[in-house]
């Protein structure tokens, strides 16, 4: 089958790669549509960070050369020997992530687990193999392009279900880069009754009002805690930091009330000075969201079918395999309206 | 009436002050003991620092020369012409922090709030006039001299809320000064089973274990994240960072399983080099516990009743008024041995 394959720091390459072999228990399948990943751009340009070069990963045994991407939705091609819960044909999505199942499910991936697409081969190809536990069927009324955002809207929605937003709540989503934008999608769908987004991107903040954010503010030139302080003297209900910056970082620990959730969705590339003082004085709760719970998984599919959901304007682009450097990974570098590049395979809707 | 003022840095002079008038909503108590806090002695030895010198605190109008003292116990003098709960002779407690009223209990104290003792004068004198929203009576059978410890014990019983300890946990403190071996105490109250203290001085860990530690470890050459995940490889359910040093706050997020609590009750001098996806590997809560609510206090009396509950070896010496520079202030710096000190004024049982 055709893939693109991660050999090293800016050298992916689309080539011939063999399939999988399908066990008693996985289902093959064909991937139709498959998004870019901002983790793909990093592994590509400033990476590899998470795909192992010097030696295998502890629980693959894998190892660049490998197939990128995480993000995606097919059709069932073939199941194995004991499958019965899926068949030929079949539309589904499949979680990217395995973990041990030691643990509960709320908790299982911090202790360990791997990814497609990073620690064995993943979806940018024509083929993917996964075992029947993480396929999950789609329904009719949700078309294959968008299913393949149920993973990046995953990570928003895991971020927001940690933040406990709920009904009513003000949220302020401070960087709407396409999972600040998945963000804002996930807190409506939450019921969050107005969401704040603030970025340095007018483009950018069109497109969080076009998703759903109530209010933006472009923060060059404007202090998002004062923006908030205004409106909401006491604070809001629940932050999410998805710019990783230490601005973003300190304003959204401002803004927030107390007892109030700030959870970090962003990896900051830089530490920074920090006392933990902000947090006695503010009252606030801190936390870093990791991947997401299988459920969420699920319930990221119920997300976009919702008739009250839009994510078209966070769905930028769609290109070809063969074009993946240049036209993705490239774009994505160098063009800031870029947010969510899909990747057409197969194809099917 | 004698009250030890505070004029400026490492200037506490022990004079006549005249008492305040009560008010028609006041009570006035005649200070039984009133303890030192570490709060006092970074008053005396590096500030002025939450005292105003400068100008007037703008929710009191008063600023230094100020009583300290926010630790104390005492009997109702006197009472204002509408205070109908309190008679002479009631043995009481007064909470000495006043927050506006104006937002729920559990957070009113993170909007505004001025203490006694540092925006307003203190317990370090023969008496103190509370309103008597803050005036808590105490049972026959809590000793004046252990009532003392109500507020400090309310510190550290917050903080074991906010860590949400529950029956059965395991929690680790790090750090087992004055507010370390409260802690400990309350989470044994709050029905902790393990509770694993850390600190660098063997005489302050042999007073954990007398206070309820079920294990305690010197850190000065052993590692304590090592040692807690040797014995719970998944994780304490709870830390406590009392030390207020980069060392144990890595520590505390370190030892501490997915969607624990890390609550730092320490205050930091300084800031430190920090990253949040220690927060996201580690998938903790993160949060910085402020003062108590008015519920928490009361709870501390109830802590202190309990026959499980062992303060003695937290009281480690009992002075006279006069003598609190020489043997209480220089004694907390130079003696580690020392815990908390009281200041006998009153002296009732």
């Amino acid at each position: 089958m055709k893939a693109a394959v991660l050999y090293g720091n800016k050298d992916v390459r689309v080539e011939e790669r063999a399939v999988k072999a399908v066990g008693e228990n996985d289902v093959k399948v064909k991937v139709s549509w498959t998004g870019i990943c901002g983790t793909d751009l990093h592994e590509y340009e400033i990476g590899p960070l998470l795909v192992q070069v010097d030696q295998p990963h502890p629980l693959t045994g894998e190892m660049a050369p490998l197939v990128l991407g995480h993000e995606f939705s097919g059709v069932v091609e073939e199941v194995g020997s004991n499958v019965q819960k899926f068949k030929k044909g079949d539309r589904v999505v499949v979680n990217p992530v395995v973990t041990s199942g030691k643990h509960s499910p709320e908790i299982d991936r911090y202790y360990e687990f791997y990814s497609a697409g990073l620690h064995t081969d993943g979806s940018f190809a024509e083929y993917f193999v996964a075992n029947e536990g993480n396929v999950v069927p789609i329904p009719d009324d949700l078309s294959l392009e968008k299913a393949a955002l149920v993973e990046p809207l995953s990570v928003a929605a895991q971020a927001v279900k940690d933040a406990e937003v709920k009904e009513g709540d003000t949220v302020a989503v401070f960087g709407v880069g396409p999972i600040g934008l998945f963000a804002i999608v996930a807190a409506k769908a939450a019921g969050a009754k107005n969401i704040l987004a603030f970025d340095l991107s007018d483009e950018r903040l069109s497109k969080a009002k076009e998703v759903g954010a109530t209010e933006v503010l472009n923060t060059k030139d404007n202090d998002a805690v004062a923006f908030i302080k205004e409106k909401y003297p006491t604070g809001v209900d629940a932050s999410l930091e998805v710019a990783g910056v230490k601005a973003t970082f300190d304003a959204a620990i401002s803004s927030t009330k107390p007892k109030g959730n700030v959870v970090v969705v962003a990896i900051h590339a830089k530490d920074f000075e920090f006392n933990p003082i902000t947090l006695m004085t503010s009252g606030v709760k801190l936390s870093s969201s990791l991947g997401y719970e299988h459920e969420t998984f699920k319930k990221s599919i119920d997300i976009l079918r919702d008739k009250n959901t839009n994510v078209e304007p966070i769905l930028t682009k769609k290109i070809n395999l063969q074009d993946v450097v240049e036209e993705g990974f490239h774009a994505l570098s160098n063009d800031l309206s870029q947010a969510k590049i899909l990747i057409e395979i197969g194809g099917e809707k």
